[in-house]
């Protein structure tokens, strides 16, 4: 379990279109795919992108093993000779991407392919699964966290994952969105995560009684005890026998962390249970809370001045509750022709899902006296901008809203990830990621983060690709109306 | 990637708990676990229980290697002989659980472990992930191919999914539930699920027109070949050229299996495209419908109509949409005291939230007469039943609705899975658990299996087990408010 080829995690329309291009003897032709997402989950202001490592892993170790090939075979789909090439085929083409961490909008590649055709199509499907799960995830961490203040969030999701890799690319993802820890043990061995727990109902109903279960608990925690108290009635029992405990720890010389709250009016209970504790001496004990949480309830904790210290978020962190997809998609935006990349375009009778041709990278302007983002703008990879502006953008939907931008510094957000098949870029880890989110959500307004009805940050589309998209549109729709 | 031990994916406190246990020597002392969920999801009728397979697979294999023991002896919590004894530990206990495919309900224990407390507290989470995730799905999927009635159902989720085991696990409940094929290549090969996929949009944009693309792809797949045909217009470019396309084959003696619709509306562009190929003299051909569909969207194109003969179902179905989490706990329901099993309960304000103690089966009464199962009594594992009624039973919160069941036939839905830590449950194949999920439901009215407000199907207590459960409540209430 959890041991397989995920070479083979791919849909098999990938591997019926490889065949078509290698029997038409077009697989060898470069195409270059953009892979973005349309709509923000949650109405948040922004996402996160997340999953470039587990992405660059899966790409280079892409290869097919005999066992593969001989499933397959079984199909009865694909003649010997398409089986040799597949078994052959190693990744050999360029990918840029967003560094992990980076805030990312609607329309902007988060990964951008530029290989031979087959493998471009190959790799979609598995691509898009890594990215729109861990970009869903760290998205949902920031918006928890930005909840959660200077307070902690740890993510105690594993349970209630879609699986075991949900939980443990659903805590790193978490984690770069700046959750502090992870309940996940094996998140905490692979990533570093700090892990943290303490103990369950269960613990406390395997003794007679819930003094006998804490004291039990203390003594093979004397150094980082923290009692969960709502077994049975959280500030008749719960809380008066944690205060009990602790102070006969602290007797002994012991640590007392504090307590745990799991059911109930969390602001009630945490504001009752903060003054006994204080009552008995105990300001330092700190007090966590966990139960169905999300952003929406621990906002409306806070502001109703809950006494709580720690927030153990589980189900609707690690699954992203009602938006549990993020909806990334993966298109062809040029095709080699005759030895150059010619842009490619995929109408829709709904604007949005018309695609944005050519090759492409999102520039980001920064203000030079705020340090703030000021928009987006899609480019053609050979754009020049003017390094320092003026430079006036305008809406791509209702083209007379323009604005000007002045005195600004620009940033490609796209950076070399594979250049002919070799890995050209190290992935930092995890700790590294966190920092750059922090830092460069740092660079956005509030207003574009707050958790409901945030201001819409500006993507726009440089002249030059607005005009090549509006020219594609009406040529294609030209040749097939024609005959109306 | 995707090649870890699973034994780590746990949570930090089983491990804390774990030591707290081997510490103050009662690890040994065997504990009695439920797996159970409170709440349908959807406001569904029943869940399909999935999933037992790889939750059997995780506890054979449960292992901590030298790898797992460093990273936990660098946590600072846990002295070395500690980390012995988990180096040493196999799970040793006993297992029953539900079949995968079988019809459950809330408080319906679907895994009851009965084991040395460490060993059966460990596994908890793991337990929990795994069992979650596939009855989730195996329920929406469940739900999907009711809306589709006799029409096939395509799960084709992969690239939205929570990552690749939700994908692949996915697809494999999906099955369960009656899905007909998977596009996912790795479901495929691994559980032998019917692949199935044409083409993406990418194909059609790769080649200079519409009609060079369809004649291309023909030529690669002339036995088996469906054509995507929403890339630029439907039905001004899409469908005639893919009827063109199919004459041409057809002429040369291949096979035209139809269209694929992925855009668009579903029920006017479906009744067009059926009726210009059949116009056209091909009526064999099929019509594929894709595009963010769900159960409900695919009843109300039924009623409205549609001719969809198979619908590729993927975001919605791959991740349980609005509600991705099944919720399922795992609660200590007895304890091993002086030698013998002692019934342990947990108490809520929350009436629901109150476990029921005690070693217990579910006994699913059918009627012998129409065959369809009439209730279900959680009952006390020594329990003995009346084999053929009558038997009065009554609702746990309101008792005094009663119902007397006759004339029945009796079946326990917890089988033995492992005994003394072997193995003594071969799992039956997908293909096998599928046939006897649909047999299984083939036992309940229609009544319970509506997409809306279905009937509530009666779980009742055993009059003992209701005994049991409200002397324990009484009991323990007393103990901590006598001092009020």
């Amino acid at each position: 379990m959890s041991n397989y080829n995920l070479t083979m995690s791919t849909d098999l329309y990938q591997l019926t279109m490889v065949y078509g291009y290698f029997k038409t003897r077009t697989a060898h032709r470069v195409g270059v795919f953009d892979l973005f997402f349309r709509r923000l989950p949650w109405g948040n202001g922004y996402a996160l992108a997340a999953g470039l490592e587990q992405a660059i892993e899966y790409v280079r170790e892409l290869r097919f093993t005999e066992e593969d090939l001989a499933y397959l075979r079984s199909l009865g789909l694909f003649p010997d000779e398409f089986l040799e090439y597949l078994g052959d085929m190693r990744f050999t083409g360029d990918i840029d991407a967003v560094p992990e961490g980076t805030p990312i909008f609607p329309s902007e590649p988060l990964i951008r392919v530029k290989a031979p055709i087959a493998q471009a199509q190959l790799i979609e499907t598995s691509l898009a699964n890594i990215i729109n799960h861990q970009t869903l995830i760290a998205t949902k961490a920031a918006r928890v966290t930005e909840a959660a203040g200077d307070t902690e969030v740890m993510e105690f999701g594993l349970r209630r994952a879609q699986g075991p890799d949900a939980g443990l690319y659903g805590s790193r993802a978490a984690f770069i969105g700046g959750c502090n820890a992870t309940s996940n043990v094996l998140a905490g061995q692979l990533y570093g995560i700090p892990v943290k727990g303490t103990h369950a109902h269960s613990w406390v109903m395997s003794y007679p009684d819930e003094l006998t279960a804490f004291r039990a608990y203390a003594d093979a925690y004397p150094d980082a005890c923290l009692l969960l108290v709502d077994t049975y009635d959280t500030l008749r029992s719960g809380v008066p026998n944690a205060i009990q405990v602790a102070k006969e720890l602290e007797a002994k010389g012991g640590r007392f962390l504090g307590i745990r709250l799991d059911s109930g009016d969390l602001a009630y209970l945490s504001k009752m249970a903060r003054k006994m504790l204080d009552d008995a001496g105990l300001e330092h004990a700190i007090i966590v809370a966990s139960g169905d949480l999300d952003e929406g309830v621990m906002r409306d904790l806070r502001m109703q001045g809950a006494k709580i210290d720690s927030w153990g978020v589980g189900t609707k962190l690690i699954t992203g509750d009602n938006n549990p997809a993020l909806g990334g998609v993966y298109k062809l935006v040029a095709l080699e022709e005759n030895g150059r990349l010619v842009p490619k375009i995929k109408v829709s009778e709904n604007a949005e899902k018309t695609t944005n041709p050519g090759v492409k990278d999102t520039i980001r302007f920064y203000s030079r006296e705020t340090g703030k983002a000021l928009a987006d703008l899609l480019v053609l990879e050979h754009e020049e901008l003017p390094p320092y502006g003026p430079l006036t953008i305008f809406d791509p939907i209702d083209t007379w809203k323009k604005k000007t931008l002045r005195d600004y510094e620009i940033q490609s957000l796209l950076v070399p990830v594979f250049r002919e098949g070799r890995q050209v870029y190290d992935c930092p880890s995890v700790q590294e990621i966190q920092a750059y989110a922090r830092k460069e959500l740092g660079h956005f307004w509030p207003e574009y983060k707050r958790l409901m009805n945030p201001e819409e940050y500006i993507v726009d589309l440089s002249e030059e690709l607005w005009n090549l998209k509006h020219t594609m549109i009406r040529e294609l729709r030209a040749s097939y109306t024609e005959s109306d």
